[in-house]
């Protein structure tokens, strides 16, 4: 049985040992850049302890960690270019250091790699988890759409539950998905799959609404950076889209004036406002909410307490995380 | 045994067949917009023609041409954002009908469909199948990262090498795995598969330089268009790549010269110093030595002569054509 730290420091070490051809010039380069940048190997470790849950961490693991991971990489290559970032974990995003189009390609080739990985799987569970590959696949690229198209909708035609189902789609399948093919590779039975999913699903909404809420009501102290990056960006987060729809026609009226103004005077004003509809208390308490669920079905699963004390150790980290 | 047309026609109504979701909007909508834009489906084809050679047409040889066919398709749509191409089938291409954005995700949705296909294969042969389709999706990859650096390197430093690299990645590699990919299905030997590789290759090879001599040298009265698009564009071509290594350094310098020259002009002087290395002669030789070759590999297969004629059928159409 392994530590969280233990089995971070494992996968790192199996990611480290990813080799790429040196040619065609930029396609590998730009890839090796990207996948050095750093990320803290969240999913793959999820699939790792996933597996740990049920059984001693099998070999087969790996490919499958790989495989999430190089698709998380694909992922954030593209949304990249779609969002115009300038940097992606304090340096230049792909298509600013080389160019568009390698970006695009080595978004591509990270994917074709990923399902390259799938297919190293032994043949007992590649059916199961390579359907369940591609269906969250197919989920994230949905639920970036919806994200793309949410910037060219007017903020009162986005409801929460849209909100929900986007970044349901766009974050929260995948932790579920990493977790589950870790414990079908593990040998859990289908209710244990099921619940590791949904414990999975869970921490992801959780840890994305309260992205947004640290944004606006983290402690500069903790968090290292001043909150309000989001309300300078009118980003449609939980907490505006919540807002508005708790808002009453005066308070629209003060949210969408008070989006037109800049700097310290802009966020001080939504702020206000997320506070007065009572967004910021509605958040903790959503939050709260996802993450009972979240403890309650991985504790529905009936394993000895020591298999489960890593994956409870991650979880409390990136639920009561302050930054 | 079916006829060409009767492939053709089987295959048409199979990928007529294939539903989307509805939505998110804008994903699926443009998905179903590039999809029903025509195209000749000659890679489901060659895959079912592959299959026919050594067997009856199998119903998983449909999962494989439909991966193969959506595979080809989210290349397109990605090449045309890398292009910066306004029309693809005299319709304006996804990134300018729709958005960026949404041509990106159309593209990465078609892929990761292309692999849930690859799934529905049985356990008989998925694995190869598997194998040899992600290999070649790397490879064409590969080959459009090249195509996307020749655009910024200087002619002198392209060898038809380079060249003869690029388009087996980009272009010949996909038929090759198609024809084959049928073959495996079909339950041909290993050799035989091989022979069905590099049948396809070699008639892609082919193919892509007869594409850039019609388009220099072709009758307008057969093409429909007048010759000399590619020169206009200064596009790299094997002509343009074999004249520049053919040429003395006086034709070097009329070359550059030409190139910097606008339409009609343009296009008179530079097919004047195409004749003049001999280029055109190199191009229908190397035409008529890699159409030797395709033949070649598909006579050693040995199976009745009518399992072939719908291959031959194809080939001869391709190979032959004036357009």
């Amino acid at each position: 049985m392994n530590t969280l730290a233990e089995v971070t420091a494992l996968y790192q070490t199996h990611f480290n040992n990813l080799i790429f051809p040196s040619g065609p010039p930029l396609l590998y380069d730009s890839i090796r850049y990207f996948l050095n940048g750093g990320g803290k190997r969240i999913r793959p470790v999820l699939c790792l302890l996933g597996n740990q849950l049920f059984n001693e961490i099998h070999e087969d693991a790996f490919h499958a960690c790989h495989a999430i991971e190089l698709f998380h990489n694909y992922s954030l290559t593209h949304d990249d270019i779609m969002d115009s970032s300038p940097l992606r974990r304090n340096r230049p995003t792909l298509h600013v250091k080389y160019n568009t189009s390698t970006a695009i390609l080595a978004g591509d080739v990270l994917l074709i790699h990923a399902f390259t990985q799938i297919n190293h799987l032994r043949e007992l569970y590649k059916q199961p988890i390579a359907a369940l590959f591609t269906t969250t696949a197919q989920q994230i690229c949905e639920g970036q759409q919806m994200d793309v198209n949410f910037e060219a909708t007017d903020l009162a035609a986005i409801s929460y539950a849209d909100y929900l189902q986007m970044i349901t789609y766009k974050t929260a399948v995948l932790l579920a998905a990493s977790v589950r093919i870790g414990a079908i590779i593990g040998g859990a039975t289908p209710q244990q799959q099921a619940d590791s999913y949904d414990f999975g699903k869970n921490l992801g909404i959780a840890f994305q609404i309260q992205d947004d809420y640290l944004d606006a009501f983290g402690d500069p102290a903790q968090t290292g950076k001043q909150p309000g990056g989001d309300i300078l960006e009118n980003k449609k987060t939980a907490l505006l889209i919540k807002t508005m729809e708790l808002s009453n026609t005066s308070q629209q009226a003060d949210l969408r004036a008070a989006m037109q103004q800049d700097g310290a005077e802009k966020i001080a004003a939504v702020l206000q406002l997320y506070k007065a509809c009572g967004a910021d208390k509605w958040a903790m308490q959503t939050i709260g909410e996802y993450t009972a669920a979240a403890r309650n079905y991985l504790d529905q699963i009936s394993v000895p307490p020591h298999r489960k004390s890593a994956l409870t150790e991650l979880s409390n980290q990136l639920l009561e995380r302050k930054q």
